[in-house]
């Protein structure tokens, strides 16, 4: 039983094989790792029941992209929005006609639970754009909307219910679901990118089960991209931290700023997926 | 005909009595004025079509308070969220079993712009909480959600679609909507509340004509509470400002800060009225 | 040795007791607690240096304010107010005369480092309007200034020097310095307000040590307010963390809120210790 | 006379001219335009008395860079940040041992009077780190550091008095000064950079006077840096605008992206200026 709390499909493979001491192989999962530079880029595929219940997840596959200097090199940055760009094309179809809506998730107001909502304010807005004057963009740029729908503490209605009633009004090709995650390894905080094609539950992140927001539930294909921002207190605690202590988190001062570089690569990683025309440097004139 | 631009009923009637010089009053246009301290309050009611034509609004109730110290006065703020409460009454039956939508109209990232979106992070949302332990709570705490749908140009879907999309998921009994306005006279900026009973055009505000949020399209009562934070550029050019300097705007140096305070009052107005057995000091314990 | 890392003398002083197990009592501490209410003072008096090398603090006087309602209560809130005013006029005398300079300390830009400088933003600074206009102010008005210094590196500047080079230009007769704290108990976070008379290390907060700002170094009285933000990650660890995740940190999911209310409560008492003829009431009118 | 408030030499100049009607040239002002692409350079020279009568100006040298497309063209962002770079390196000498401060002017809390503060924010400070590891930076690497004075508003304390007092401490070899200017024109609003080594008055920009900070108050050479954020609301008023109506401004409404664009440019213009073995993609993989 993996009793440490991750999000990552990647931390969870390694926990449940540490557990099983003897076995390199959990029957439904899958792995495979690549190294381009400084970048590691993990596949975890679970495919069956077995796999499910191993790791925690829901079937499907799960991509990780490690980059420790994300941070500081101008060059991992732009390897790494083309690698999230071309994983978002192995997982969806995308061409002229594809409406994507892209949800950012979390409480603006929390820092480290910010990196959807902030991912959200640098993409490159379309739908409303391409519906008026679709004669003067060019073939590759996509249609794109995006909401930011907050928390329930916030709004007292469903996280679910509000993406979903969105997206039965504007019904779109695809959805992209951005959202700060909690990892178990402290090492993995805003240096990791998670990519799925599993969708997400809404909430999760803060210990709750609530709908899910995948294709089963929406009826169109929902990727689920996520960055690490926190790792649970009790994940490091030498003692049980207590249940009211929940809300504590643990992660590093430098989290603002942490937070806006994360935000960027996925942000402009999303927009080169989606306006296949356009290069990192045509979107960064747009989105800053 | 009026070519400066207000959003304020009580600003149009005086330019339309202006106008045609020779009247004092206009057919379908009634309009009462109270004192209460340094606190004005003015009721115009548009009662048929040529006051709607002399206005350019929409029929119905619009209350503007004037209360030039409420930057000042913590008494004057105290009044006036009083004020709020009581007109919100006097438009919508309230009662232990409704379900209030308030909804923050309007770009959190264009400070004189977020005056909807600060009201709504200043709300006790209660909804989410009503339902899983409406035993707990008094009879006099209203239900209450909140959503802040953002602006066509940074989400790429019509604001009304969005509102609406909510609506008919969450099926409140009253919707509010808070909004910054334009006025032409630059001292009532941030000094005045404008409280009305016939909706709101999302969008206005800044030019465009679209479907309107209101009792008719809605099925439910729209009440709509605004403040003015800026001026029109044109309203006090010398010459006529071209067209592509649309976004300019005239406002006030502190607008951060009065904005800031605008938006507790209006939050509190509303706070009071929904949570009928709540004090403002209760209310500013939870939102601070 | 305590090697539990906190910037206060209570839990210094209960640690240092836990060690010496079979002592009640060390030489050159003298503590006494008062409860009003819900919250409870401590007061922590290191008298020599036996006193000072127990706990790792300089000599001097140590109140420590606990109240764990203060984010819900507004009743505690104004209490503590009160208490941090009389506090203050404890430790230093205080009249129509005394030019206060209060110092926040701290990276503005890191939410749980930022209350210092959140702190200065909120004080009714009146010295350069007593100088034009002494005859217009009541006689309880004081003559306050501030300066938010920025951290080291940020400014390339040693904190302590922009202060004393501020100091001897403007020449105060009294210095409040307020900082975020290192706590080892989470349940301060936020809800314990510490009041010394020893001054403070600049950038001690962070592991450094520089020139003390304190009555040696600047010849006049320096009182520290501190306020617990993060609790140190090595605290809690089951593990020892490695040298390089010092940048770590502990603190609250709230944490944005939370610095907010503490901000308020300490820049208040300070106003109501330095401003004395004016009531919490008159002081919230000005800086809300 | 000239009663349009501008901050910029090259408004002056064309308002002068305009003034006396018939005449072409004046005496003691020099000016010539340089076009490069879309950007144009204008070069001020106040060179005597009358010269500084006619423009309302400090004798000097002042540079204006006009780019109309910097919002939206990273090539123009790009050449823009090399021409701020060249024109610093003509008005001072910058060599391996210079340690230059910057000074971020302004209200960091009042969106179009943030920029000097923004661009702070955004320096690569290093004259805490050469101190102690001289031996690891290359040549190329300057001493640099920064402060961000607030306003007397907020601080108590006149601004030259701050500034002065940290010149003394730290004893920087040159002084480069950033704020945020009044222009006359509209069109200019965050599109043009004015860069003068005549030093600023603090406070200037908001109709006070007061000590200057230049070569002769500081003993060092002050380059001052600026970018129009507003405009005088009296600039454009049909009628006088009243007195109490001065905290009025006419800005874009989109200055708060506005002036993080600006700030970045400034910004790694100066960086560019005093890393001289760096270029402008180093630079932003250090400062974002």
């Amino acid at each position: 039983m993996i009793n440490v709390r991750t999000d990552l499909a990647v931390e969870a493979h390694e926990l449940s094989k540490k557990e099983a001491a003897d076995v390199t192989e959990i029957d439904g999962v899958i792995s495979r790792v690549e190294e381009t530079g400084r970048i590691t880029i993990t596949r975890v595929d679970i495919t069956n029941e077995n796999g499910e219940r191993a790791l925690g997840k829901a079937r499907g596959s799960y991509v990780t992209i490690d980059a420790p200097d994300l941070k500081y090199s101008l060059e991992t940055y732009e390897k790494v929005c083309k690698i999230i760009s071309d994983e978002i094309h192995k997982m969806a179809d995308i061409d002229n006609d594809t409406l994507t809506l892209v949800v950012g998730l979390g409480n603006r107001d929390i820092t480290p639970d910010a990196l959807g909502t902030s991912v959200v304010s640098k993409l490159l807005i379309t739908r409303h754009l391409k519906e008026s004057m679709s004669n003067i963009f060019g073939s590759g740029i996509g249609s794109v909307c995006a909401i930011a729908p907050g928390v329930s503490g916030t709004t007292g209605i469903e996280t679910a219910d509000i993406i979903k009633s969105v997206i039965s009004r504007v019904s779109p090709d695809l959805i992209i679901a951005v959202d700060a995650l909690a990892a178990a390894d402290i090492e993995r905080i805003s240096n990791t990118i998670q990519i799925s094609d599993t969708g997400i539950q809404p909430g999760a992140g803060v210990g709750n089960n609530r709908d899910g927001l995948n294709e089963k539930t929406t009826g169109v294909k929902v990727i689920a991209i996520g960055v690490p921002t926190v790792i649970d207190a009790s994940t490091i605690s030498k003692t049980e931290i207590p249940k009211e202590m929940a809300p504590l988190m643990v992660t590093t001062k430098d989290i603002d700023l942490v937070i806006e570089r994360s935000a960027k690569t996925v942000a402009n990683g999303i927009n080169l997926a989606l306006h296949r025309d356009m290069s990192l440097r045509d979107v960064e004139s747009f989105v800053g």
